[in-house]
């Protein structure tokens, strides 16, 4: 077995989920990520952790779907009591095939998703963490060879957690004490209020509010949006190409919007609630080990020297204790690059530079 | 798909577990199975019921069992939930390697079962079932081609099970009207007590108390058994071969063994406890779906033609409400083949002959 894939099982175990001896675990997966899998097994195993492996087969999972008339049970009751006593859930993605639902009718996802808004939340409810298994097919999707797609991962993934944990909360700290945020570059003059919300240093570790592994970056939650944001870095949503997506926004909502591809998908995603039309989130990618990116919005957000907005519902803990942000059924990450403007890419908080073309003013 | 994985699925879910609308299933695979968990998958959401996938990987489980310091706690909580929760589980075998534990130490294995007890004891408190998806795993230890054993798996697996199960019931009926069983061929000649005892008519539904699937034997609990008999089927038992076991026995406990190969083993299992060396089972196989031996106790065993004894543990469902049968740590069943004696192997319940060299008297 790679080395990096016993690495990787620890960094999670230990310093995502921070797994201790007694702990009650589920670890997810499919069979592509069985390497991932065995290696966690082992880590818990050492730890003194309890383990119950469930599958997450996609495939297993659109056969159960397509098969059902789509009234589905709520919340099924041993679902529930699994997850309702576990302390920890792991989630291994990585898949044999990204497109392994692409014949389910988004009604039955739906259907299915909202039966089990129980399970869902007795899942959030332990301290998770979701991870990604370089597979053949998640290579596929970048583009990228199997080992230079290893390589990828893991330079994002293995990383000195600690040290960029520190980095990280110099910006969190700028971000919490200030009121607006300005973001300049050629296409794009934007500002937004993050006035008494609280930034998440997103260090991949729940001990950081972070569930993500790989992470790497800062975000917060704003509000009363002003101007024009042009997202420069392409993505694909709902399998459609965006290209150069442009919003134009006058008090928090988008009232304008453009792009070089897939301007109907933008406009769906406008049209999908009230709360599709304003932001939820404000996210600073902060991740050097992510070298390029690979149209996996998972990696492409946290990717240094980006900033990414998203359309839709805000996290909770951006907000203050009992607030409830900005709501809405979607949550869609767009980026910007502010690399290589040459001087002309700046984020601001209250007039003052923060960053100038992706450097921190702490890297000056 | 083989259409038959389709059929094995609908046999498993309808005839076997008796699934209903509303039912929370656990079905429990290994990768090696994922076609037939599928295809099961699909027959649950038609028929409406809830469905959670475990992940039963050996190589896992080994993983997990090597890395922890064999303490393991008793009945972790949110597994134990899931099963109690459980109305019916499924489980798939077949793997990728029939040797993937077999470096874990017995002893490693002992404490994690015995850790476990209470986990099991709710897994057999609710409608399981057993199965078998034929890999090449499975092929390599039957010494077979692939394609060849799937043939033999969906032949001795998708029957009319109905049809059998009245042929079996004609079994049963003498069996729980008689006293004394005799078995007699060349090198076999032993009687044993039923009395008291009630056959179960394994039909491969848990509306017969049946929880193999295939399955095709009638089977009860035999004692005060007395004479000798030779298995002349071989088998593999810890990883060694049996062959020509050949047993006394004197007021039910067997004082006497020999064997042309494994005679050490039959010691080692004879010296487990006081039960080991009395009967659990007496087993008749009437699967005629089953056209060959392949070293697999839960195909053998059921084979037409064939009777079985089982040293150790007598299952409850053969014994009286609240009496305890024969306890032992093992259950180790050894074959004979009763057919093609020329008329000297019968089976004979009080005295009257009800099978003669594998031919049962209503076939006559």
């Amino acid at each position: 077995m790679d080395e990096r894939v016993r690495e990787h099982a620890e960094l999670l175990v230990d310093w995502s989920a921070r797994v201790e001896s007694g702990d009650d675990v589920v670890v997810r997966f499919d069979a592509a990520a069985h390497d991932l899998a065995v290696a966690t097994a082992a880590a818990l195993g050492e730890r003194g952790a309890n383990l119950v492996a469930v599958n997450s087969s996609e495939e297993l999972r659109r056969a159960y779907q397509l098969a059902h008339d789509g009234e589905f049970e709520a919340d099924p009751e041993h679902e529930l009591a699994l997850y309702e006593n576990a302390d920890v859930v792991l989630s291994l993605g990585g898949g044999r095939n990204t497109a392994a639902t692409a014949d389910v009718p988004g009604e039955t996802e739906r259907a299915f998703a909202t039966a089990r808004q129980g399970v869902r939340e007795a899942r959030l409810d332990t301290r998770w963490v979701s991870t990604v298994h370089p597979t053949r097919s998640l290579a596929q999707q970048a583009g990228m060879s199997y080992e230079a797609y290893r390589d990828f991962v893991y330079g994002a993934t293995l990383q000195d957690w600690e040290a960029l944990a520190e980095e990280m909360a110099q910006l969190k700290e700028i971000l919490d004490a200030g009121s607006e945020v300005r973001i300049g570059k050629p296409g794009t003059d934007i500002t937004m209020s993050i006035e008494g919300r609280t930034a998440v240093n997103s260090a991949a570790s729940v001990a950081y509010d972070s569930h993500n592994l790989p992470s790497g970056e800062v975000f917060t939650a704003p509000y009363d949006t002003e101007g024009t944001v042009t997202f420069d870095v392409p993505i694909t949503v709902r399998g459609r190409r965006l290209r150069d997506v442009r919003l134009t926004f006058e008090s928090g909502e988008v009232v304008d919007y453009d792009a070089a591809e897939g301007a109907s998908v933008v406009g769906d995603l406008l049209d999908t609630d009230a709360g599709a039309r304003r932001l939820g989130e404000l996210g600073v990618g902060m991740n050097r080990g992510i070298d390029r990116l690979t149209d996996n919005v998972l990696f492409d957000e946290k990717t240094g020297d980006t900033v990414h907005l998203a359309l839709g519902r805000a996290y909770d803990a951006n907000l203050p204790d009992g607030e409830s942000g900005n709501d809405s059924a979607i949550h869609v990450d767009l980026i910007t690059d502010m690399s290589g403007e040459g001087g002309e890419a700046t984020m601001s908080v209250d007039g003052e530079v923060v960053q100038r073309d992706g450097r921190f003013r702490w890297e000056e």
